[in-house]
């Protein structure tokens, strides 16, 4: 029997309310051996509340050693196995921008390049185009046309569109264009198999296309593809849970993880006030809650440790209006670890706290890597965390007489 | 390969005696945030000496968040995974009233229930009858026959009694027709595939006859049907570990389990003293003892915290007589959790004590959940104790050369 038949087997009705707060790239690391971690050096009295009313621990959301992209960090914290279930870049910047994915299309990541004469790459973002410039690009890619196969091209943010290939019998085990280099030229696509060969083939006629139609554009003049991907067969998180969940988030992948799972993606907004606000509006709509917190990656990435100190600072300090609510279950956690110090995700376990009337006390009074391991969560894999979501909101019933 | 493949391969000839104190429901809850548990309130010297000299932790019965029955959560700490193998409750009530199941067999709990003039449930329990009203009622159901099945029909207590079909394709996937409300009429049964419906129909012939039989036998003048379920097809204690293994249980459905696994299950009297003094009488023959404590279940069933941490001070004050005895391996737990709080079952993990002469060392002093968390054992999967006792009791070789 799997988790997934488990629960639906043993779930009950109930009126209670989870909020699951990610903090994306949560964990972090000291920069001197005998430091802090981000998190241990930001003042969080309202997560040292929760930490001290709840319980906590440490969410390995993989397996020991992985370091997650978004997607798999997020898959295991909405309780889907990652390792069984996988999803391509392509998809996750289709579902981002609200492109209807069907079930024979492969959808690609596109990124706008600056080529010199010689065809190779001179800036692998184009200058990082204005939205007007990237929808000026797209709108020429879309006079390209392909034998046997429907094509879309959607502008993204900055140097990035998505680019989708209707048709029969395409496959996607198809590897990246982009050489993640400058001085040499686009990579040419290769398939593993005869359907992904077909789609590497139109890939090519697609890029040697798009130069000629870019060829007046510069700095957008070439472009580069990754991540071809189908859209997995993944159940959905209502057929799983029998939540009615929404997703408040600010950017296109983390829409595009909770579309694809079936959440009802809404307006947020752009800031975490405006997700907050938004909470509170719809707040008698839903089950479950999943919001997004973008900052504490993205200053992780950037290797900026008192800026993503600061970001962490500013999530605490909306834990009050969102404890307002007074949810059921409230969690506070990471999609995975992204230490300043490595500038880069990493697989390091995410301090994780789970607030409810039902936890099990434990002597933890502070919200911090360290302090995390003698939570009573322990350590544990992020995809049981659903489980204990709905456990502590009283939504599953007993296994066996 | 399966761990019980991998503990057939290793095992090796001792003379060493592991025992096995389940106190049902052990884990538990503070009523007040800032509150002790019941362990915690608990005075156990005792427990706390094994702590002391041993090894403690947390085990997780089923999976985080699951909030197992007794059925689960003992296979569990038996060793077998309990997603893998199900009991349904027939099985289990008529384990424990030693009835002989064969492989062609479907067993029901059935209970006695009032119905009014109109067959309607008044009374799901029809008064808790005296052992010898149920007897009586059940004699008459004794005369109830069906075409092409064999019935037995035995006594458990109360209003409970035990129903047995044997004959040819019988399915278990029958609905309870006990309707867990009063005011409405039993509900019929109906299968999930030919077999099951099959079942079905006898069982609802079984409950009409019934009705017929009892008619002057108010208030035992109905039955509900619940749990039909044909034998697991499971392996044995001895065939997986090689253990003579003894049952020393009070309560019937812990017989039952204790037999289901194979073990031999002796008559132990009714009280914990005559349990422990059944271990000594039979030290000798056996290499393994299970031995089950129900209060501290029950207790925490009813919601009585105070009534729960007598129950744990008296399971302490027992155990220098087990100790008395020097098994190799001694390991005190539950097989769930039963916060007085919930007044049920839960998911929290269970306290666990494992005394050794090979047990490393960690820092806990105490037996309590908060303890617990800093032990050697620290969160683990039930099902792994079984390896653990054989491995401290010298009776696992070496994996691989």
């Amino acid at each position: 029997m799997t988790t997934h038949e488990l629960i639906r087997e043993l779930r009950e009705p109930a009126d209670s309310k989870i909020v699951l707060v990610v903090a994306d790239g949560l964990g972090g690391l000291p920069l001197e051996p005998d430091g802090l971690t981000e998190l241990e050096t930001a003042r969080t009295p309202h997560l040292d509340a929760c930490v001290r009313e709840g319980t906590c621990g440490l969410s390995i959301p993989v397996l020991p050693g992985i370091a997650p992209g978004s997607g798999p960090g997020h898959l295991a914290l909405f309780g889907y196995d990652p390792l069984q279930y996988r999803i391509g870049r392509g998809i996750l910047e289709a579902l981002g921008i609200n492109f209807p994915i069907g079930p024979h299309d492969v959808a690609i990541r596109g990124n706008f390049c600056t080529l010199d004469s010689q065809g190779r790459i001179v800036d692998r973002r184009a200058g990082r185009p204005t939205q007007e410039q990237n929808v000026a690009a797209v709108e020429r890619l879309r006079r390209i046309r392909l034998n046997d196969v429907e094509l879309f091209v959607e502008p993204v943010r900055e140097h990035r569109f998505v680019l989708v290939l209707r048709g029969e019998g395409l496959g996607d085990q198809v590897n990246d264009t982009d050489p993640q280099a400058t001085g040499v030229p686009p990579l040419p696509a290769q398939g593993h198999d005869p359907a992904s060969q077909k789609t590497a083939q139109l890939l090519n006629q697609f890029t040697a296309a798009a130069v000629e139609i870019l060829a007046e554009c510069a700095p957008l003049n070439g472009v580069t593809l990754r991540g071809a991907a189908r859209r997995p067969d993944i159940p959905s998180f209502a057929d799983i849970y029998g939540l009615r969940a929404a997703a408040l988030a600010v950017y296109p992948m983390y829409k595009g993880l909770a579309r694809l799972v079936g959440m009802d993606v809404l307006d947020a907004g752009t800031s975490l006030q405006s997700q907050i606000d938004t909470l509170h509006r719809v707040w008698n709509d839903y089950d479950f809650f999943f919001l997004h917190y973008k900052y504490t990656d993205s200053t992780g990435e950037d290797g900026h440790f008192a800026a993503k100190v600061q970001m962490i600072e500013q999530l605490d300090a909306a834990i009050p209006a969102i404890r307002a609510l007074k949810p059921d279950v409230l969690i506070v956690t990471g999609d995975h670890s992204t230490p300043s110090k490595l500038r880069s995700h990493s697989w390091h376990p995410v301090p994780t706290v789970l607030v409810a009337s039902t936890c099990r006390p434990d002597k933890v009074t502070e919200f911090g890597e360290r302090a995390c391991l003698q939570g009573g969560l322990g350590q544990f894999p992020a995809q049981y965390l659903m489980l204990l979501a709905m456990a502590h909101a009283r939504r599953l019933g007993k296994y066996g007489a």
